[in-house]
């Protein structure tokens, strides 16, 4: 499999991702970033027994190098992991001209890219996602974030990478409940965006599941595509982005209620996705039969179909401190057809019928 | 006294400055800004019982309004007022449509700004300083930071507000030891930027010092305008902006030293233009009867000229993790002559010589 390049176009903010079998132990792009400055990677026991020292080969111009690890999984995705790496970097002396290289999931690219746009007021950092969901969703738009107890997500900043490094080699190690999620961002890129990609992860979907290296690097790329043009017309999430959050607002809701963690992101966004799609039937832009295939495909990417059973009161709790709630009346990401998604709020009779029928 | 207004220039963020006598209680600009949103107040227990029932008038058309108190001090510049701030305003639900007003001195500015910059990924916030450091200082820039415990302003983000509304009412009731502090900024602004405001500072000195409105709303202006020159040639501080730390370098060595909040920031930047202005003569760079002036400039002003009688290297320790450090070896602000700096390395035995002139 070749090295596939996306650029994402963001002026002076341009970077390159590159997709690939092998990339981590042989980026010529990573060795020049490094070359001659203090760089840290920061990542976890799990995935830094398995990736670090491969990396390291790509990083062996640095001034400094020194590896900084979290603990693993979203609980930990908070104000002490993010202190951790201030801590390690002040005692280092690293300065304002470090960089930092995020190695790991989202859980880890969300800490250490708002890390890095926080410390000293901004450094650079380098995104290699080693699993599925980070490759398609992480690695574009910018997006960093803790979360806080009071809410996901809700403490963060918009700080691009200078590169992405997707390395296609780290998914076969991915257990496959982690596959699956990634595949639920992915499905939800075809729906919002492409019914041909849909289409396309429909056919594949057993290939994917079973780690084709080139239909994944195919899948990915084409959702860093469309994650991309979505994202370069919107940048700072005031318009046409939001429809990225298909599936986020009830999937949110699941994770914030269930504990974060115990559902994976992308398990949570499956879910949502069905009931976010059972809402745009019931608000009349679409047929049953779209949310009947889109269930169907969920479920064949081995993803939940329906959220957890609890009354209609206790959704709406979750969902109302969602940031994508206005004023306390949240709005939803509908679609309009496959390839199509909106905005728009919806009344208290359809999301009461969606969530007793897509749920427990 | 009329309203002055000066406008930075910042492409889509650029932002006013309002400069004037009984501002708070009557702002259209911040009326404008704040009507019909979700808008919190941050300040302390001290400024807010002085100013916050002045400024509700200019925010009576508020969807919402809400009071946020943090405790007083630089000591509680950090990630608990922080984490206070991001607490009320989960809990009062306000959404990435709210405004922050940030009503106090350099800790209120600071803190809440950052805050602005994070919460939500960042949310709007305006600057009403009341005290003249934060009048001529945080005014500008868009600079904000938390301290950590291993560093001063070590985390933090570039974020600008919306408007700044000085009003010099609120510096009627400042103690003079804090008028003094903010007097050594825009002495440190005539030295680097512009002699003939240096002299004006010089021969007004006792009426600035007596509070005299007139004297400190030209001065008030002039002081933004040389700061707002340097930051719009140089938004990120990777260049000329550097000159602005003039005698930072050892004030934030002074500061962190005695534990923030003994001397003011402005008496450290005080007794640390001396020394710089010392070095820079070492350096070969001016004569000695600059150093002289700026001296007694600093000493009329009510400002230490010393620095504490501490050794060679706990200065350099100090020094050293300060983020102007590049690699361990400091480069400093030094003066080629009033209105002209310029940032360069010193020998160890320039460092020396000053150190021993200087301090204790």
């Amino acid at each position: 499999m070749n090295v596939r390049e996306l650029r994402i176009p963001l002026g002076e903010r341009s970077y390159p991702i590159l997709i690939g079998a092998g990339l981590l132990a042989a980026s010529e792009t990573l060795a020049g970033l490094a070359q001659a400055r203090q760089v840290a990677v920061v990542t976890n026991d799990t995935v830094g027994a398995l990736f670090e020292a491969r990396l390291a080969l790509s990083l062996a111009g640095a001034a400094r190098r020194i590896s900084i690890r979290l603990p693993d999984g979203e609980t930990h995705k908070n104000w002490q992991a993010l202190d951790h790496i201030f801590e390690q970097l002040l005692r280092e002396r690293f300065d304002r001209r470090c960089l930092l290289v995020a190695l790991g999931g989202g859980v880890i690219g969300d800490v250490t890219g708002f890390a890095a746009a926080v410390y000293q007021r901004g450094v650079d950092f380098v995104q290699v996602p080693t699993t599925l969901l980070a490759q398609v969703d992480s690695s574009v738009g910018g997006k960093t974030a803790i979360n806080h107890p009071l809410g996901k997500n809700m403490i963060g900043a918009f700080h691009q990478p200078k590169l992405v490094l997707a390395d296609v080699d780290t998914l076969r190690t991915l257990p496959p409940r982690e596959l699956s999620a990634g595949l639920a961002e992915m499905i939800k890129h075809g729906a919002i965006a492409d019914p041909a990609y849909l289409g396309r992860l429909e056919r594949d979907l057993a290939a994917l599941r079973a780690c084709d290296t080139t239909a994944l690097g195919d899948a990915i790329l084409r959702s860093c595509e469309i994650k991309a043009a979505v994202v370069a017309a919107d940048e700072r999430e005031t318009g046409v982005r939001a429809t990225l959050n298909f599936g986020h607002t009830f999937g949110h809701a699941i994770e914030s209620g269930l504990g974060y963690g115990n559902w994976l992101h992308g398990e949570a966004v499956g879910a949502g996705m069905v009931m976010a799609a059972d809402l745009s039937w019931r608000a009349g832009l679409v047929d049953d039969s779209l949310v009947e295939r889109l269930r169907g495909t969920i479920a064949a990417a081995g993803l939940p179909v329906r959220g957890p059973a609890w009354p209609f009161e206790r959704y709406v709790e979750l969902m109302s401190i969602d940031k994508k709630a206005r004023q306390g009346a949240p709005e939803f990401v509908l679609l309009e057809r496959f390839g199509a998604a909106r905005v728009q709020p919806v009344t208290d009779a359809q999301l009461r019928a969606t969530l007793a029928a897509c749920t427990g």
